[in-house]
């Protein structure tokens, strides 16, 4: 199930249409699975901020670090130019490299970039060397062209596909999820949505529900639960976080909305941990925002000011929990790499914490 | 009560003696409470990092800045150098020159720093502007002095007390709080303190339980709670995190440890909101790491690798979050500049949630 | 003299009018010099973006930190929110809590300020405490004030006055210098204006004339010259850099011409020593991009675009050399703290150098 | 000729041995350059920092982004754990995927690391699309082996090769330059070295010597030299710096020192424009700085204070302004992509200005 299935609902503010990145408005998600024989199981998750030539039409982003054990390629230059000029690509850790080439040759064949001669590709990952033979670099470029390819607007798969096919979360199956917030209209009624690749530890909370400990399943037990492949720690994974809005931020704004994106994983109960490869990126989907390649002339854009953004920022917050929980959710127990074997999160627990919270509010 | 009185432990370890900062060696508080007339609601919350000359032997440091709508005086300096050399002051918003003078002035008297010509004061401020009146910059050098003179170690005040005075948190009265955890010999046996001025906004959540849901009471209600001075939005207002731990960390994992302190907030329900400034400052009072002013020689001195500062970091998280709570659930109500009052987040509907939850877990 | 009276012109392209940051339209600089007794040699130089309320019509602007050993306070948030609300004021290094105050209590009273109850205060340093018995914290805030409202348009007052009173650079006395470039019109014809305090160390080159070389006198020498007060090293110091631009950038962009002017400083030999407080704030005065106090609405402005900034960048890289060569030509020889005595830059070892290289170009 | 064979020698401080980064014990650089046909014109340099297995021991390193129009994989995570755990790699702009997949891939089957399974390579670049057919990704995997097996100790080839193959500087032909200094014993007699990748603009200047005006050829004359391929604009390009020492230096002021071999590109005129990609990375060599891999326990390190950095930031100012004059003197013209055609940095012009100047300072 989704999260709201279960009939809870994190945060004050509405999901869009589908509860999806896609419901701002251009936003496409196209995801590859690769699961093959015992031991593959990894893929990519492309997103594609506009439906144009994304290099001659740069968007503006930012990313915000949490924390930086990661790979996230191309993150620099989208911080000093304000702009992303690719899709942008999640993968396992080990194929960045590959995504990489595979989006520069990508991006130098597209109709209008013949005389194109530099590239940013940003590509992030995930450890899913706990279920994955992740040494083997099984992700090859045509994959990385195959989401890109695939990307369609609607709704986005979750769970163990795409970049999360191999993922794992609280000791539990993680992957993809991914949700949005359409704000009310006294606060410009913009769309807020987000896409993770939860791999991450700490002690599981669902919308404050203390699932982790009930459980007595979380990074500090005694006995922690299953984990990414050694020398990681228990816990230790990371979570990529995409973030989409409609809202006419500045890449200034948009480092900030990222922040608030990043914040909110703490609500999920992650730790953050050494191990954890924590980044957020976000973009504005807003045309007029757009820069083209080589432009030299004064811009003039509308940009909603520092004064207006707190709305923004709390639908940042709600939306990147439930986006973690939809990808605990719709993941599914998986069996990979040496026999490993990963339970989904278990729902009856799940449910029955809901029901007896239900009851007692209604009190 | 503190928020143990109450029945419930946030977190998963446990915390030390006096569940406050000065549980880690050496760290002591000092507070200065303005409250006079109808008008002046504010103070002065000093932190000592250790009991010798801070100016001449320097304590290891780092900022992590969450949202930079701050006044932070000093920050940068520690972060280039890794290190502080003066007590960490905690005031309002528009008295933080005179406590930056104040501090320089304190230093240049202590014994043995007669030749000394250059003083990194760091002091923090949120803004109590909502019930003093912050613009009568009522905090004078003598009430700072007076502050860092007061410091001793044990119990912490908490509540309207200090910097915390003034103070609003989710719309009800808020201030200074502060929590520790020790770790389990099995990650090291150290200690995390927490100290917190909690003046910020967004949807409370008091260890999971949604309080601000449930009241119907936070900043994007449509009927906000009351609030910083316009045209601070509601929700404005900042939170000032101080982290002291003894585990032997150097600068760049301090800076560490204060992100997942910062982050530990989201725990809370906050909205990080546009005009809340957000910071933390972590050091460790590891003595080995201390630096003694003017020093050329190589030094040798112990750190903690990556690979083991994971529960340190859950420990900075929790110890936040429990901070918070208990800088709300000590504050009492306060009548202010032009008749504003804010009363105490109430305590009833807090209780109810609290035994509901104990009696659907028992089940 | 100033450089260009030695016939010598560092960069390619030509100083505006005054060859001042009082050429970008609407700067002001206003400067108090505090020379007192045998032992105050000090003071005060503000710098206003614009002529109306700084604090309602905010200014874009941001901070580039090149070594932040140095007290800059305010710089945070100037990063944050991408903007300036106070005069820039430059002064000691022991004094900077009191200008913030006093800078705060200015905010309050000007007129339309009645309700503000937030106010950032950028305020930087040098340290002078070689000439100034810095200990004593001379400057008082009537300083502070008095120096804002002296501010005027045209010809800034250079070497031994305001906040350069008691500056050191190379060795020789320093202090205020202050230099401009107009773009040719095929770069837009825009002007940047740079003002620096300088008070630093390291080769002095000038104009690529190696004059600390020739002359034995730099930071690493054997016997180093005269320099800060211990426990400062030979060298130390720090180098404030204010830029003024009149072209439309916003503060990602201004963040990034601020960093070419203090790359500039290499120029002129400085090893940006560990003590030296290396900082450059740079701003836009185009009055389309400010924005005004609490505003909520989109703000439609016009800025430059990434592609057209690098003209731009070297105006502020060349601006930068040029004014510190001013600062230190137009300093004179002074006498202060403990009978110390700094001799200002010999001018005929000069001379000689640039005739002789004058002659052989013309060869 | 390589500098000193000119008769100049940038900065006050000694070069080391073989004037080269190899003379920092233990350092090694390898390369490989593709010239083939009309348009292939690029290549690989590799860096390593130890002689052991680098995933296992990993070294002290930092990354100080000057302008980040680049793509330099990896640096987040340098930043962040404060090491570098693979050689570093320089190519070209579009190859910094493939050469991440072929660092990984390397180092997951180099002896020892059977059970790796996160690796983060570091791969830096400058465009050289002006003479290459870098559209074609003509650099593959074995090539990036190929260099780093190639690596070794003592002289380092300059000029065109390796990554510099294709490079161009200040309009001239550019490429890979090194340089050392050994600080005087009063300073620690620490050895600094610098390798760059010169492919960047501006106003040239070589130890002071105004060659760009004199020759009235640089980035912003009316007619600006031949420069990288559109749209760059004339100056753009990057520059890649690579900083070792033996100074025991932790990653904090690893991170100063790169900023201030950032800032020495200033001396030879750069003006670091919009599309010019200058990053510095640093490592210490200084074996009890290395972390083993996985390693939880205290480890107790010498490092070198704050107060005793300086000699070494002047050392990389120097070291870096005369490694980019190794680059020029030592690259040789090249026709490549398209029949474009770069010259060298023409040597009469440049000797006849040393000659005039060394007689006028002899007079």
């Amino acid at each position: 199930p989704r999260t709201r299935d279960l009939g809870i609902a994190p945060g004050v503010f509405k999901p869009g249409k589908s509860n999806a990145i896609t419901d701002v408005a251009g936003v496409k998600v196209g995801q590859v699975t690769l699961i093959d024989g015992k031991d593959i199981r990894t893929g990519v998750t492309a997103i594609l901020p506009h439906e144009g030539n994304l290099f001659q039409q740069k968007t503006p982003a930012a990313v915000f670090i949490g924390n930086a054990f990661g790979k996230l390629a191309g993150s620099t230059q989208v911080e000093e130019l304000g702009n992303l000029e690719t899709p942008i690509i999640l993968t396992n850790t080990l194929s960045v490299g590959t995504a990489v080439e595979a989006v520069v040759k990508w991006s130098l064949t597209q109709p209008g970039n013949e005389n194109v001669r530099s590239v940013n590709a940003l590509v992030g990952e995930t450890n899913d060397g706990g279920l994955n033979d992740i040494r083997g670099q099984h992700v090859r470029g045509p994959h990385v062209v195959q989401a890109i390819e695939a990307a369609q607007s609607g709704i986005v798969e979750e769970g163990c596909v795409g970049a999360g096919t191999g993922c794992i979360a609280f000791g539990w199956k993680g992957g993809i999820g991914t949700s949005s917030r359409t704000l009310p209209q006294r606060y410009g009624g913009y769309t807020v949505g987000v896409l993770v690749q939860a791999n991450f530890g700490g002690v599981l909370q669902v919308d404050g529900l203390p699932v982790g400990k009930v459980l007595g399943k979380h990074t500090f037990a005694e006995t922690p639960p299953v984990s990414p492949p050694a020398p990681l720690k228990p816990g230790d994974g990371s979570c990529m976080i995409v973030v989409a809005t409609d809202a006419p931020l500045d890449p200034r704004n948009l480092k900030r909305l990222a922040a608030r994106a990043l914040f909110g994983l703490a609500r999920t109960g992650s730790s953050y941990t050494n191990g954890s490869g924590d980044f957020a990126i976000a973009f504005s989907t807003n045309p007029d925002l757009r820069v083209a390649y080589g432009e030299e002339k004064i811009q003039t854009q509308p940009t909603l000011p520092n004064d207006a953004v707190s709305p923004l920022f709390q639908a940042a917050l709600e939306t990147t929990e439930e986006a973690v929980y939809n990808a605990l959710l719709k993941a599914t127990p998986m069996q990979g790499r040496d026999g490993r074997k990963v339970e989904a999160l278990p729902l009856e627990p799940l449910r029955a914490l809901i029901e007896k919270r239900e009851q007692s509010l209604a009190e």
